[in-house]
């Protein structure tokens, strides 16, 4: 190449890199590609990107350190937003859509820096790490000719390893066409609510209960009927005609009790006669402290029930990886609608969950963090008598990876008030008024969920001894 | 452990594994876990295990061979339906439920054996296994401390790398809040029917037209408003009041049409004038061979238009990893129903698709895809000339991964028993008849799809071969 067409080269990639930092494509401080990366994609040689990059610098429009990579310089102007405010008209929703603008966000705040008890999140020091990736990496090994989309209700070998997995530790007997594999235990809940629910259908439901199934069901157009929670789990005595019931039967959430045997035979009874579906959610049922393993819902009424399984609480919730258990005569329905909704689910992720089922790596990790997670829940409680010693009642800790600590002393009114104060000292703890119905009564005491397998035994007890304090200084209401 | 406990627990594991035989959990031929598996299972020693192995080997339910592991004896009974088909009642779906039923579906052939020429596949040869890998692997070493829900719109890092890419690849300029990562672009066209139609809306559809995003706006209830397509893509001077449209301007498909600049126009002045949304499919941009690069339809109108995109065609169709561009307006919305539908798409698959885009990977793995498959298109082209003169009629070669053979010389009509013929032969085809509205007017002669990008060139003329023998016998109307 000529002096002159490099030069035009060098020109045409400044001028891109300047357009693509006025766009706002690269805001300040964003890395640019390295000179190899960039010749490639212009098929140039480096010393014409470095010259490129060169020049840039001489404007000021990047900066580079000691050998590093540049960087947008941070003078440059931020990103702008696309569109001017004025200009987003609110947007025309179908009925679905308008109904979940209307239903609570989810909040997002950082975690606590001292100890945060948010639930649902797992300790990554807990992943098989290794064992995954060298599962993932036999998937893509083992994938030879064709890349071709899957069938919607699951990779055959993984249907069959969840099959013999489900009979084994839960004693599931099902066919492996009855397993359908979803996103997370979310997209099961969603696939419920889209093949059960029509506007204006009632829904049974735990109060309190799980937030995030109350709005797949509401955003369907579901009417909630929410209905009491006690130590013997969901009350079944008063139950509507409804189209379903949604309840977790091992580990309440999140109040923790277990649903009593006679409670089991009258829930399955109501949905026999009124036909209704009941929706199981075994969300931790692999967790199990002081008592014994209680067989699931589904063994019970097989043709009346939709059992509901994760590894979102055994491997990770970044993966999102679940199963449905369903009745034989909704395993076509079931199968179209995860088939239209995203033809399925990750391959490569389906077939390293199958390998770690059939070779028993699955079933080891998780007696180990059964047994991690147990240490982790000693560690809590023995805290919470020591520093929190009459100033908090434990509820619900016999099985899962949360409890409930009802603050004795503290005012429902003033829960967000605790959380606030334990947050500004450093502690996330989350509030137990999402998790009731807003219509109905709640328990006069503040109370608050405290989830526990994202710690080490150091930070619960850290945490807690916080908590502790500033309980003890809490003014009195 | 005494010889009597230890005969206890071998007798145990024995029923166990007879009951799992009986009740379908293992079939014939089905390997039973290893003996240090099973012994880490139930907390024992591998020789009790083996004991119990060798009791069922005695008794006939297992083989084995050559010291290879275990297999259920071909002779058991082959796993037993769980429910009795007449248990099995009509289950009581939602109107979404009983569209879905009543929409066709699709079917599950098995591929030819000379060569398949089924759209949407993609050569296994071409996936960048090494490099995915290693971002799969860097992804998970990365993560350290908690593992914790995403946020529902996909990750910050990806939506940035994302941002970069969509302007240097499509001209697009966006900001990262108005990109939704989604598992594949059909849960892209999924979260837009359900939350841009009602039940009785009416959508614009091309006709013919990509089959799964007719099924799924009719599964949301919408009726459908089949338009024509011609050399200039869908016609659009008399449309309709409608909640939106979908088209596939870049290379219609399946016709391969460039929707032109007036059209264009014309489109999005309607989408502004009656408050429809534009849903613009660019499902193989990435392919262009003759042609010049077109700028999406987003760039024209970011107020009307959602753009879909997608790494099916360029990394993997198993690893469900695609993205919307939708108006400012629209980010709220699409996040929240991307949240209740399963809270996100799998992270380090997010993250491991970041790395590439990030380090310039991804880029140069299209262009050498790119290459490849203008390889496969250039010998489909040739073989098609060669070995069916006279028959075949291409159309929408210029883009993409697959072209149109139309039959000149055989009926609509006899379409099916054309492809029942060749893949006799061997060689898998598949119709344009299920991509036309079935109420309107289609071509008078037959027409087969032919995707080429799962095939190597000896196979793709190898395939046409058989077809053009195929065709010179086929008797005349």
């Amino acid at each position: 190449m000529d002096q002159l067409a490099q030069e035009g080269i060098t020109r045409r990639i400044v001028a891109s890199i300047k357009a693509q930092i006025h766009d706002g494509a690269y805001g300040p401080g964003d890395r640019l590609p390295s000179t190899r990366a960039l010749a490639a994609e212009w098929g140039v040689s480096r010393t014409t990107v470095t010259a490129a990059y060169g020049q840039l610098i001489a404007e000021g429009y990047l900066e580079t350190h000691q050998g590093a990579r540049a960087i947008v310089a941070a003078g440059i102007r931020d990103p702008a937003p696309q569109a001017p405010a004025a200009a987003a008209a609110p947007p025309r929703l179908s009925a679905f859509g308008r109904r979940i603008l209307d239903l609570p966000a989810g909040t997002g705040e950082e975690p606590g820096r001292i100890a945060d008890f948010r639930y649902g999140d797992l300790s990554a020091a807990d992943f098989p790490a290794l064992a995954w990736r060298r599962a993932i990496g036999a998937a893509s090994l083992r994938r030879s000719g064709r890349l071709r989309y899957g069938e919607p209700q699951g990779a055959s070998a993984l249907r069959l390893a969840l099959q013999g997995y489900l009979w084994r530790a839960r004693g599931i007997r099902c066919g492996p066409d009855q397993i359908v594999v979803v996103n997370g235990s979310q997209q099961g809940l969603d696939l419920c609510a889209r093949l059960l629910l029509d506007p204006g259908d009632r829904f049974v439901i735990e109060n309190p209960g799980y937030a995030l199934a109350r709005r797949a069901l509401l955003a369907a157009g579901g009417e909630a009927v929410p209905t009491p929670v006690d130590g013997e789990g969901m009350r079944v005595d008063a139950l509507p005609d409804a189209r379903l019931a949604y309840v977790t039967p091992s580990h309440q959430f999140p109040l923790g009790s277990v649903l009593s045997a006679s409670r089991r035979r009258a829930l399955l009874a109501w949905a026999a006669r009124t036909g209704a579906t009941v929706i199981e959610d075994d969300y931790d049922g692999e967790y199990r402290y002081d008592i014994a393993p209680i067989p699931p819902l589904q063994t019970l009424g097989p043709e009346q029930v939709i059992y509901v399984g994760t590894v979102s609480k055994t491997l990770s919730p970044t993966l999102r990886l679940g199963y449905l258990v369903v009745p034989e005569a909704f395993c076509r329905p079931f199968a179209e609608a995860k088939r239209l909704t995203d033809r399925h689910t990750s391959l490569p992720e389906q077939e390293a969950l199958a390998d770690l089922l059939a070779s028993g790596a699955y079933e080891r990790h998780v007696r180990t963090t059964r047994r991690r997670n147990g240490e982790r829940r000693a560690a809590l409680l023995a805290a919470l008598a020591a520093d929190c010693a009459g100033a908090v009642t434990v509820a619900g800790a016999e099985a899962g990876l949360h409890l409930v600590a009802w603050l004795d002393r503290v005012a429902a009114g003033r829960e967000g008030a605790v959380i606030a104060a334990a947050r500004a000292a450093g502690v996330g703890t989350y509030p137990i008024a999402p998790l009731y119905d807003p219509a109905g009564p709640r328990p006069p005491m503040a109370g608050l969920v405290l989830g526990y397998a994202g710690l080490d035994a150091g930070a619960i007890r850290r945490g807690v001894q916080v908590l502790g304090q500033m309980l003890a200084g809490f003014p009195a209401p």
